[in-house]
């Protein structure tokens, strides 16, 4: 932080997309925080006002191309990466100085020796994107296609389902935010599993998303009229986020787990409901899980597990940070369905990312996001 | 059918909801029928065009109260019942003059006399609600809070899932027909529990519908505001159409069969997305279950099995009477998940009453049917 | 206020509606407010959180009847009606001792005298019914069908247009806040007619709104099934919202102003957009109306005008205080055209009543309404 | 025709957008029609059900690239044109073999020579795009960018609103559609400038319209998250469709006119809703213009005039070629509003392409589009 103003001097990089403009919107009025950079390659050279209206009014500086950007020149403290998966490595692997990796050595060598000769040895990274996500080389070159760009870096990577992370997350100089189906099936999954009140086998992970999440990259298959009006599945069986959350179901369970996750598109803008089949241990009851749960969430400011009998449903964490979470007794003897909602760009992505940089400079751990849902 | 027109002459009871202006929709160029009775309680003397704007070039004629029709007088071949549940086994067990039974005999002494006398032997009885849908008193009972109204009749009753009950429905009166949510359900369920190539045990449906399923009656939960962007999920564990799966899946499997039925409310109008997760019975895989439903359904007119990759979606069925049915392996070993979607109305309701009667009395099946879907 | 918590005691009456739900979302954290009453009737004794989950978790009071509440022992400073239009003269001369009127004699005399006794002579009522916007009686009693029912009040009544009335705002006992669709109308068109850059003849409003403007209310023309994938007009030449207009336009232009409004109900939950058309006055352009009006605004937090090609959208003030104003040049020589949006919930209701709060006690005029639009 | 089938041999050239899927929808079933061939560039190889799974179940030919059309050895009656606009008109010219024109003479040369020589002399083309619409090729060029390709077809082309050009069609070898915004003003315009009883100048069109109209190709400005929960203008003040409406706006009135369009997108898939403020002409009142509308279009198949309070709304033609017209008195003093509602891919598209065919070959007027509306 510079001593002029007291705050963290925070980057944007991908600040045009839906993740980026949220990240606008939850930091434009954090008290610790001034946004002094937004990169958006597309939109290089534009003010922030044209690409979002919205936010339009904040007199924030406009898009750099992120090869613009002269590094050497700017204090900066914190980056929130808000690229295409698959990009992030390479940048990130600049950023921090990762040497002793080959590719990064490339990159030092070609081109991003003013990115590492500028940066702070006290930069941090808190990434959106998919890159750091799993930890197993392998895996993630099975479902992202491509070896892992940055190893050297990973095992420095902290994955950032806040309210399980809280200690690593002021140590780390690189965050992961976990993706916004992993965050809303983990949030129920981990108490229980780690309380072994469910069994880690045969759980089933039936996940309604609005289309924000798709991103605002032009896809024939996000157009209005081609979701609007309908419902659908995808990724049936291969979606990218089913690894994700097998690592950290793992990790609770103390074995690998294989599990169903089947993502669906509702049309709606934002949102994440997760319907999740699960088998009772012993002789636990859907009572004795939600007793769990509560215990687990009680004094988690953003996480609230609802009565017996209340219904999550996604209009009612809209815009917000929040995660509602019900138990529910299945009528198929010693089976329960647990149910989340999310808004898939808040605690599923920006307000998660937020909160983690609340929690790793030691802020109040809801700055910046303290608004009530919106409804309707 | 009146020699006159040698059209079916045909009623329509409780024709101002949807399901009922979605019968008129598909009816009023049919070719074998003659529109000549509309009732509608709450909306008695008005015209179709003044409760639904859509159809009021038709020329058909105006509501009347259902106490008003002189059955005595009117030549009636065939009855849609649109009625609430619940409503309309008295009123069907007085159309059908099911002597015998006290409830009946009761209604022909105090006001329905007049009914039984005038309606010709052959009248039959289509029902869309769910008051002849379950064979067993006890479990109607207990999901439908109140005692069989007609349980001489119920016998009779033909569960009207048409391509599974064609050889009944022309001999019986009376026609049940099922639910939108067992439907899409059964159809893809019941030839793989019939070929033993998935076990009965462990069933998971996890279904989304649009909102017009829950009627046109004023429910502050089906208020456009309280659903549009959101989705979330509704009588967990209990939903009456639960005992209806059961019942038929029981049927195929020649045992009683508990299994996981959870329906989401999608702000879409129309359309029902059914997900549904099995276990593998020895060595099938999700090919083989494909295979045997292709070979199922080759030849139907209205079920088609998508090929290999294909992913179902109610946007492709919108306003027709299709169900598509896809399948997927699980990446959980010896699973496999099941993916249809039909037009809760037309499919679900009122397209596959006008199927059933198409089969039941020697039409083209297609008749009144024909139209594509509508997309977008 | 209370020295204790040196904070201002607020009640709202209606607080199950959207208007009353919203009211609570952007004063649960506002620094100089504690919400300490919350009345609705149709759910007296219910939990904020039995009817609006989203606000569950805020610890809040419970619902009260109105009837219940004892004024006598309650300290309140502000009370916020969000009661239906009509039900509101009332309880408000009951609330503000309105001695000398009938009405209120008879009140006092039945049933609210202890309210009148109970209250400081501070209270402060912020009304956001339409039951004291109409100045002239013989209007209000054509328009909304019955006498006014504490027309000893009304001259006290200042129309609440936030950036028009701020020097009596502190003044007065009882503010009116504006009707959605006025405010959407008037902050565009009173600049220009102030500056007689428009004529004040001729001018047209085709406004379109989000479907939470009907209100919480069961009606089946606001079910999701009637309004999802359509839009229509409705009100066409006789909506409330125009006199209110006009007695604004007409009280800015020195004249009795008669104008088109034409509302159309658009398949969204917020926001209204008013397209309008105006004569340009002598040789004024249509870039003069927008200098006009950026002049006017240039130092508002929440009026903006956007800059020539720029088209103000719903959602680039969905959620927020915003209100976003274009001025384009018609086809037609010597018209332009106004494009106004805002969200009818915020700027449209609650939002501005805050607002008029804000002002109304010398905070911060932002204060509680800081939030940024929610996009997408 | 051929003799074996005694059905028009069908081309629809530009088949994979929404308006090439809808006149396969209308089609399909059309007891007069073949479709024989299809074309869509980007997906030529591919079956029709890959790039429309609601469409997969008809067994129509694969979709070619108009390049690969091997025009000799086909036998082609009629050939829909639903290309982009702007490449239709070389198209086109090469179709209909229009020697003497430079660009056609080119065509020949270079690459069209076996379409000319495999057209029959009967060929008629219906174009659905803007290339044919404009008579006056200045105001063709300034509007759409290029000198019209194609001058010396364009005194062939009969602007294909159906109800105003019925004697014209079966002579032309060439019928533009109009616009779907044109065709939605000029229904209720044409009677009542055509009766002198609105005044010519000062019109304005205030239209909605859904998102399909916008077509499938892909812009960020159609995303689902950019569109739902939102209304927004465009092309205020210089939309394509305005001189179009007002070429035939002035040809009724004799005079030339300029008016005012401006069209508004709406969150829904498909409808467009006018608001059209007109100026009475003489002493002419609203129940006037109502009549003189009812008298125009009492023997029209789609064109409903509204009873007096009733209102138009484009939920009541979905899916239909229904137009339905309401008129209302302005609260201004000689002025009226006049709604009208469409389905824009039927009547402003592919349905009045139909009807157009219908009148040119003589067969019924409403062969292929008899359906109902879908509501909801």
């Amino acid at each position: 932080m510079t001593s002029g103003t007291n705050k963290l001097r925070v980057a944007i990089l991908g600040a045009s997309g839906y993740t980026g403009a949220e990240l606008v919107r939850l930091l434009a009025h954090h008290e610790h925080v001034e946004l002094t950079l937004l990169t958006a390659d597309r939109h290089a050279g534009k003010q922030l006002g044209d690409v979002f209206p919205h936010l339009g009014g904040l007199g924030l500086p406009d898009f750099l191309h992120i090869d613009e950007v002269e590094w050497a020149g700017i204090d900066i403290d914190l980056v929130f990466c808000a690229l295409p998966h698959g990009t992030t490595q390479e940048v990130i692997a600049g950023l921090l100085h990762a040497t002793g990796h080959d590719i990064v050595d490339e990159l030092v060598a070609e081109r991003r020796e003013d990115v590492i000769a500028g940066l702070s040895k006290d930069v941090k990274v808190i990434d959106l994107s998919a890159d750091f996500r799993l930890s197993d080389f392998e895996t993630y070159a099975e479902w992202y296609g491509h070896e892992h760009l940055a190893p050297v870096l990973q095992p420095e990577a902290v994955y950032g389902l806040t309210e399980f992370a809280r200690p690593a997350l002021g140590e780390t100089r690189l965050i992961a935010c976990p993706g916004c189906y992993p965050t809303s099936s983990l949030l129920p999954l981990l108490p229980l599993i780690d309380a072994k009140a469910i069994e880690s086998d045969g759980i089933i992970i039936d996940a309604k998303s609005g289309v924000s999440g798709a991103g605002r990259s032009l896809k024939e298959a996000t157009l209005f009229s081609e979701v609007a009006e309908g419902v659908h599945p995808y990724g049936i069986g291969n979606h990218r986020h089913a690894p994700e959350i097998e690592q950290e179901v793992s990790r609770a369970a103390g074995t690998a787990v294989t599990l169903n996750f089947t993502p669906h598109l509702v049309p709606m803008n934002r949102g994440i409901l997760a319907t999740i089949y699960v088998q009772l241990s012993g002789s636990s009851s859907a009572d004795d899980l939600r007793e769990v749960l509560k215990k687990r969430y009680d004094n988690e400011p953003f996480v609230r597990v609802v009565e017996q009998g209340a219904v999550p449903a996604t209009r009612h964490v809209r815009g917000s940070n929040h995660c509602l979470i019900g138990v529910f007794p299945d009528r198929v003897p010693g089976r329960a369905i647990l149910i989340s909602a999310i808004d898939n760009l808040v605690k599923g992505g920006s307000g998660q990312a937020v909160q983690n940089m609340n929690v790793a400079y030691g802020f109040e751990e809801t700055a910046g996001l303290a608004q009530e849902p919106m409804f309707p």
